[in-house]
């Protein structure tokens, strides 16, 4: 039994998020069927971050214990060609059998897409939402720099279970103009559940001249689910990355690989 | 009646190309539906390039004839809260009367998308054809080359209309890295109906080494339409725009418009 890590990227739109559902599609559901076809056994497939229903990645990471005799190379050639087109594991590494792709995260970076034009772009709209009226970005990165450092989130998200915190760290925090779409960069040791999706919504009433900067500050400190603005909509989400001690996410034998069962 | 110039964006996936159609929905039918919604008559779209089934456009331009009242930006609003998610008017301008669309074209300039590692990534699998075998770019640009200037294009399709000309003229033609994808540009008087993905079709086995660059030139030089390589599928391509002298597609008073009939 390897200890296996795996890189995913998926089209978030058809799907009912990461978490297995029993009559839902979902991403762990797929991954789980794609190596039932393969290996013949059931696998339990844990991811590093649930995103939700319609939210996009491009490096979700996960993890899983297989018996596999060849090179990962040959497994991650036969997932991706029993998965469907809008899913892929686009890496895949032994890792250390103490490896646990959400447990051992450091830190994970999302952004959030924006296309900001009078009007809309048939071709973005899938992955970046339409914001017709002109947004103060300015603003908007002032008030960004707020999130940044270790602050209870309790405005923009609950804790995961009864009575858990909601205190994270923000590494950095930033909106950046790259290729005609405006992006929301946020890393962070961890995330509560739709605290990206509802800090952007917030964000985008900073943009429209709602909120001031120092009102975003305010609502921050106010720790109150309701102070916060609407939570964005889940396809201008993407989970980009998440970081690792190297020294534990990629065993350092390689092919060479420690027995966990 | 005035003449109405207009920039068209359309995400290709679910329509059977621009040109309409007797049972299968089609860009122009979904814009001439989408007019007859607002302005009560039907209205004839013209289109400057016929794309494919399934092929994108972020610039293709169209002209239209209207009687319309106030100004070209309560018409383009219109148009874009009737059009279908996936199509719409990025711009609405009133022309000369004598400005044709396809008629009135200088120049058109299409991308080819391609993602070139060996798995597939599946944000981009609507836009952008997956090669999977590294790709000798230096060679594709190198035969690229070839196609600037005026020839016959005869290898990489058939005239319009029996007995017309498969001379055309191309301004420029190559590849570049952008953005994670390989985009293949070509910029020219006009093309044949698959022309562009026929070429790339080729191009692609030089990459692959299948075809020298000096192969691709005679290729070219056989005048043969069974000479080239396959048409490439036609997600890839994307019609970016259409150029036109200004004098002729704007026209010059704005809002002051000639009477066209």
């Amino acid at each position: 039994m390897k200890r296996f890590k795996a890189i995913v990227a998926y089209d978030g739109t058809r799907y009912h998020g990461w978490q297995l559902q029993a009559n839902a599609t979902t991403i762990q559901g797929e991954l789980e069927k794609a190596l039932y076809t393969i290996l013949r056994v059931f696998t339990r497939v844990h991811g590093a971050g649930r995103t939700d229903s319609g939210v996009h990645a491009v490096g979700q990471t996960a993890h899983f214990d297989a018996v596999w005799k060849t090179k990962p190379q040959a497994l991650l050639r036969a997932l991706n060609a029993v998965l469907p087109r809008d899913i892929a594991v686009s890496r895949l590494e032994i890792a250390d059998s103490r490896f646990h792709c959400q447990l051992s995260a450091k830190a994970k970076t999302y952004e959030y897409a924006i296309y900001n034009d009078e009007v809309r772009a048939p071709l973005s709209r899938l992955y970046a939402i339409h914001v017709n009226r002109p947004l103060d970005v300015s603003a908007m990165n002032e008030a960004a720099c707020v999130l940044v450092g270790t602050h209870d989130f309790a405005s923009y998200g609950s804790p995961p279970e009864r009575g858990g915190s909601t205190v994270r760290r923000v590494h950095s925090a930033d909106f950046v103009y790259e290729n005609g779409l405006l992006r929301f960069r946020i890393t962070g040791s961890g995330f509560l559940r739709y605290m990206v999706r509802c800090i952007v919504g917030t964000l985008l009433r900073v943009g429209l001249g709602k909120i001031s900067p120092d009102g975003f500050r305010r609502i921050l400190e106010a720790r109150d689910r309701d102070a916060s603005g609407p939570t964005a909509p889940p396809e201008g989400l993407c989970l980009m990355s998440v970081a690792y001690e190297n020294a534990l996410s990629v065993h350092p034998e390689g092919a060479e690989l420690p027995r966990i069962r």
